[in-house]
This record gives C-alpha cells, structure tokens and sequence, in this order.
C-alpha cells in the first residue's frame, strides 16, 4: 500500500473514470464494474480487494495466483492466470498503463526528484524529550524525532519522516520517506529514500517510474556515510536490525536486508535483492537484483552474485561461484597458462 | 574555447610576452610574432587563429593536422604535423608548459578547489518566475535559474551558473562551471563541475593540470544523489538529452555521453570517454578513458570496456568483451577444472 | 596515544578497578598492581608503560615481542610471548574485552556517531589572518585555522580539528578528529574522520569496536568530492604528503598512504593497508586490508591486491597478479575456449 503521509491521499476515484483518464477505456469496455472505488495500488502480494495491481513479466506469476487485488493491468500472455474474482484488464503494455495510474492517483509521485521539505511544508516537528537539532537543519512538517535523538547539522529531514530514540544522525545527510528505528545511526551526506533507478523503455524513451515506496531502517541499524539506499518503487526497502552498512554503499529499490548483516564499504544490491540474516558481504562486493542470498553466507570482497545462492554459500567472483571453486578454476588456468597438463 | 564567465576574461596578451613570461622564450626566439594579441587556449579541433593549443602525445595526431589554431604548442616528435600557417612552438614538455599558460592567462583556474561562491561574489541571482529556492542555498553573482525550478535546501550554486526550467535540484548538492537545460533532476549530494582528476609528472611531482572546462547537462537528464561528474579540463564534459545516471555514478573529464543512455548506480566512466546514443550501463560497469562505445550497445554489470566497441555490442568481463566470448571462455574454464577436455 | 583532543581525557584510573568494572577481576586475581595508574589505551607498537595493550590475533605477534606496554590483554595462545615485564591479562576474548576498556576511558567514544559539534561544543574558532569562512559553516570549539585557507559553504569542522595554512575545504564536507597541513585541498562533500567500519563478533552481535583515532594529512594532499576516509580505530589513517585521491574514493580505517601517490576515482584501500611511496591506483582499483605495496607500484583500473607485493609491481586482475602473467593467462584462456592447444 502507498503510505499516503509520503505521497498524498488517493483521490477518491471511480475505476471507470480512471481507466478512461488513462487511456484504458477501450480494454475495459466489456465489463461491469458496478461503481467500484479504487483503493490504491499495490504489489500483488499485499493488495487488496479495492487496490489495482500489475502482472508485467513472468517473476509475477507466483504472485498474481494468489493474489487478493481487485484489479490487475497484465499482460496478455498471463490473462490466464488471474484469479476468478479479479478483474483482469489485459493491456499491450501494462507496465506503462500502472505508471500512467500512480501518476493519477498520486500527483505528487511525479512532480518532484524527492519529497524535500520547501516553502510551505515546513512545520514544527513532533520532539521527544532531549532531542538535539543541529545548526542549519531542515525539517519537513509532520516529521516525528524520538528522545535522546541527534540530528547533525546541515541535514534535510523531509515531511513525516519517523525517527526513533537514541538515534544519531550525522550531518548533510537527507531523510525522506523513511520510518527509523531506534538506536539507529546514519552517517554524514547519506541520502535516505531519493527515487530509485526504475525506468521503462530503456535507452529510448527512459520513462520514469513513479517511486512511491519507502525506506524502513529496523532499530540499530548503522548506516556509514554518503550511503545511498533507494526508496521502495512500490513497497519497502527494508534494513534489518542490526544489520551494518558502510561507506559508500549503496542499496537498490525493494531490498530486503536481513537481521544482523555486515555490507563493508562501497557494496552495492540491484534492485529487489534479498539477504537474509547474518550475510556478510566483503568491500566493492554484491548482488543482482531479484535473488536471495541465504542466512550466513558470506560474498567475499568485490565479487558478486548473480543468483540465487542457499544459506552458509561463501561466493567468490563475477558472477560469483562458490569459493572453492572459483579457486580450484584459477588454478587450473594458471597451470594452463604455464603449459602443464595437470 | 574557455568560458569567461567561469575562469575570468583572459589577460589583454601580446604572445611574445606569454612566451617569455611561461619560461618558452628560446623556443621562440627565430619566430617573428608581428605582435599578435592571444586570444586564450582551446584545443586543437575548436581552436581558432588567435588561440594557443597543445599537441602532445600521438592521440592528438590527427586533430593537429586540422587544427586552425594559431599557435600549438608541440612535441618534437609531431613538429613536422603542424599545418602550415600555425605558429608551432616546440617543447621539450609541452603539457607542462600549456598548463603555465592557463596559469597565467586564468589565474582563477590555479588557486580554487573549484568555483564555489564566497564573500564578495555572492550576488542576486537571476530568477525567472516562480523559482522555489530551500533554506540555507547560497547562489553566487551572475547565476541564472529558471521558471518553475526547485533548489533543494543546504544547496550551493556557482558564480554564472546557468539552470534551465523545471528543473529540480536536490538538497546538499554543488554546482559549478555548469550550464542545465530544462527539466534537468540533480539528485541530493551531486557533485556537478568540480576539478577533475588531472596531473602531470605522475607519482612524482602531480603537478596539477587546471580545469578550465564546463559541464553541459543537456534537458531531461536525470543524475542520481552522490554522483559526481567532472567538468572538461579544457571543453566541456557532456550529459546528452535525456540520460539517466544512478546513484554514485562518477563521470571523468572530457566524457561526452549521447541521448538516452541508461548508466545505473555506481557506473563509473574515466576521462574522455565517449558515448553514442542509447548506451546501457550496468550497476558498477563503466568505460576507460579515450574510447568509443558505439550506438545502443550493453555493457553489463559490473564490467568495464578497456577499448572501443562499435554499435549494438554487448559487453561482459574485465576487460569487457563480446559476451558470447566471455561465457564461451568462462565454460571452456570450467570443463578444464572439472578435468574434461571438451 | 588517544588523542585526548577528540575523546576527553581518559579517567584518572587505578589498573584494579578498571580490570573490576569490564570485568576481568577474576583474570587479574593472582597480580599485584601496586596501585598502578592507567595511562591510556595504545597499540603495541607506540604504547608505554601506563598504557593497555591489545594481542588478539596471530598478526599482533611481532608487535607484541617488541611493546614498552605496561599491560596486555592477550590471547591464551600468545601468553609465553609477552615480553617479561609486561603485565598479561590473558582473557578469553581479549579484543571484547578490550573494548570495554576504551569505553570506559573515553566514554566518548561509545555515543556518538561522530564528534560533530553540536549545542554546547561551538566555540570561536582559532583562526589565522585572511581566512575566509563560507556561509552556515559550523566549527567546533577548539578548532584552529590557517591563513589564507578557505571554507566552502556549508561545511563542518568539528572540535579541536587542525587545518594549516592555504588550504581549500570544499562545501558541503565533514572533517572530525583530523589534522590537516598546509595547502591541503578538500572535496566538497567528502566525510575525513568519521567512525570506520569496525565490529565484533561478525553477524551475531555486530559489537561496534569503538574508533578513538585521527586522521592526518599531510601537506598537499588533494582529497576529491565524496571521499570517505575513516579515522583510525587506534591510531592514525595518514595520507602522505602531495598524495592525490579522487572523487568517490574509499580509505579505511589505519591505511598509510606515502608520498607522492595518485589514486585515481572510487578506489578503495581496506583498513590497515600500506602503501609506500608513489603508488599509483587506477579508477576503482585498490586493495585488501592489513599489507604493504612496495613504492612505485601500479594497481591497473578495477584490479585489487589482496596481499602485499614488493616496490615497482604492476598489478592487474582480481586477485590482482603480476601484469603479465595476467595477460598470458588471459591469452591462454582464450586459445582454449577456441580449441586451439598452443
């Protein structure tokens, strides 16, 4: 679900006249929607019966059998596969028919690089007791700071952003659309919830895709400074508790961190990532979007994985591979290369 | 040619007098100079009959041989590759003896960091309607923004900074030496036009080679928080329309990257790299420097092209080649392990 | 030495109650402490009689032979090893428990993020003639400035952090518990100083080792845009004199770099790496942890040495190895993915 304290109410909208706003009147023409209100838009996981969804490409399938949305955009080739009692709206191009909805339903989704504070949203924020704000700080309205806080100077705390207590957070560092935990630490200039990196019709068009997630930081969580950690295209990017980034790391949309993980500086996650718990990952290291990385497992330094990988893998390499074999493959090159047979 | 709104108005300058003053008056001595005023420096494809340029090293060949400068200054080895009519000064070192003629006809360009507005130069900006600047921004003299554009809080704006409409500049980020077009997005801690990384006598004396170009964002670009691009050294580095670079992306001197290209977070390209149209860059993938990467081709997560690729290529590996190659070879490896000999 | 500028002074201390309140009576039972007074915390290189001492792992042995320490905590393992004289604690986790020791000397340590100033620690600033401090420019109390240096807008100083003379601090940057020399150039947005990238016990408790170093940079130095340079966890992170780092570049915490080096954007050392003189490092190369790369060396873009190599190597590849048996490997890989024998 779209947090509205991020990205403003829905409009209360009928679906007949949001399929006609956005061009989809021709698609819907056959059926008999009875009136019905829409919701928001969700994934297909979590929607639901008022909420429309999307079913683009083939990593839907699973979802969109179960899913509980009222409506679904998708693709024809998976028409086939929506639940009875869903509305089905098949479309040529779903993906841009759901970006065309968001843009509907939630202006402000594509009027702005991210929700920083300016004229008029400025407010007074809610303070816990013993909250100490530095010179120059920036605070959107509605934002909440729990006791005992720290916030750096020169930092921008965007419009209903949530911080929990105990919490430092450095300075020049930008927070938006994002709910703290307590005991958490951000380092300086980290940029916290900025829109992800999700276009369509790549290298033509490059259409944005409206961001209207968010960022959850689980209590003590430790963010080192000029991280980058996207907002949720649709959903949350999730750090877990405890878990620790370092510098220059930077974690794509929809990652979902794990309890207690350690990123060493300037590792990066694409896009949807999953670490489960207790994932170590070395320096320059990471991941693909769209896989899960197994509890206790360790990516070694400036090597990446490109699937999936089971709990306990220790991963060497681009692509990574498990470790024993990527050295018992340089070794059987560098024999090669030095003209022996064995 | 340099922009004079950045670096300042050349010194009035008889070439005679530079010449002598720079330490090349022997170089100089048989020539007869009719007291020919200096324009500035360019390089040699955009050079006109007043400019000095330099031509050091072989890759400037074929440039030289067209150059319309006045006078270039030049290798030994490249002297008999001086077009007729061009004053040529040959130099035992060349680039060092260039780099104290922009010395001394830009003395801003040896003092600064970068050109970061302060006491004294701060003026009013020139603000079409309805701009919207955050708290704490400081604009320095000259600066021109346009209508409909946001300045998020915390931001820094340089002297003579040019930024088109709708624009929307995040909060914490510096711009200098930079001219946007319209509905440019700069992410939050951006770094746009600072010095780039150039030194002489490397791992000696790094003398520092100043950089007296610009950066050109063209409309529609999008540049992610953290990013870092630096301007030309001499010339300009180029965004071109509508491209989208991610977060922490770092973007070297002098590279030229076309329309509708897609570099995603921590995409890195070196100095004087160029891109055509419609180019993919993966997470962490980038380019050497001084190299083509042809019309709509790939380069994949994190690899690197060490060369020029024509159009359409698709890029795996460090050094980048041909994909069909790099798993070709990296099967062939895993069989040899494994013991197989097919 | 802590450097009691930056962490308060440690608590007038008898060695007996120390050992009682992190809880190594038991351990301590047998001694007797003569009323010993606790200096400090220190390594076991530069520690002296009043100070504790830490030999946890195998790499503290050399070290450990040689101390002037008064106390070690020291591992069973290493016990026989400690030079007669010296009081051994052994302990069953001795780097836990020497943890506990820094939080309690330097409670600093312990709460904060970093030492930015905040309400309470602003001061008037030692400056020099001429210097030129930008707008919101925050500076801690106990901070001295050089003549001439300049500070962009927007930066942080934090207290008792020393910058010499012509210097140029960019905007939007971070300095902590650093000392700074003379013509000493700083990116905007680069964070020097900052709590490195150091736990315990690694993804189960993620136990924060406390950072009570420095950073020094020398004369020179040129630090690009959005560096990260981590303070040292005990010690000091030094950059040699007229060293130059680019944009986006990582140094952890206890790197020393020499003279005259050039890491080129996004490299990255891990904590504890030595490079000696005029080391050169391509884009995005760098190096593991804990090794030494002789002066003269070259690390080709994008390849990282994991273990140290002697003065004048030129490194490529991932482990990186020497530049031609890389090439040869390379070679021959390729004529057995096209199934030639030679």
């Amino acid at each position: 679900m779209v947090d509205t304290r991020f990205f403003g109410e829905a409009k209360e909208t009928k679906l007949v006249d949001l399929l006609g706003a956005v061009g989809l009147a021709a698609e819907a023409a056959d059926m008999h929607f009875q009136d019905m209100d829409v919701g928001g838009v969700d994934s297909l996981e979590t929607a639901q019966s008022q909420d429309i969804s999307l079913a683009a490409q083939k990593h839907y399938l699973p979802d969109l059998k179960e899913t509980k949305a009222g409506v679904v955009l998708v693709a024809k080739e998976f028409k086939d596969d929506v639940p009875s009692g869903v509305i089905a709206i098949t479309c040529a191009e779903p993906h841009a028919s759901f970006v065309k909805i968001i843009e509907y339903l939630y202006p402000d989704s594509q009027h702005r690089l991210a929700v920083t504070p300016h004229v008029g949203e400025l407010g007074d924020p809610v303070l816990e007791d013993n909250v100490t704000i530095g010179q120059n700080v920036v605070i959107g309205s509605g934002a909440q700071i729990g006791e005992n806080t720290i916030i750096g100077p020169n930092t921008i705390i965007g419009p209903n952003v949530c911080i929990g207590r105990n919490c430092v957070i450095g300075a020049n560092a930008t927070l938006e659309c994002a709910l703290l935990g307590d005991d958490v630490v951000i380092g300086h200039g980290a940029r916290i919830g900025f829109a992800g990196f999700g276009w369509l019709d790549h290298a033509k068009t490059n259409k944005k895709i409206p961001q209207v997630g968010r960022v959850i930081l689980q209590a003590q969580t430790d963010i080192g400074p000029n991280v980058c950690i996207d907002r949720g295209a649709l959903g949350d990017t999730i750090i877990g508790e405890n878990t620790k980034l370092g510098a220059l790391t930077m974690i794509g949309h929809n990652s979902v961190i794990g309890r207690n993980c350690l990123l060493a500086p300037v590792a990066g996650l694409a896009g949807g990532a999953i670490l489960e718990d207790s994932v170590l990952i070395g320096a320059n290291g990471g991941t693909a979007g769209h896989l899960t990385i197994g509890a206790g497992s360790i990516i070694f330094a400036r090597s990446s994985a490109s699937k999936s990988w089971p709990e306990g893998s220790k991963l060497v390499g681009n692509p990574a591979q498990d470790m024993k074999d990527f050295w018992r493959e340089l070794a059987a090159l560098r024999r090669l290369a030095k003209g022996k047979t064995k």
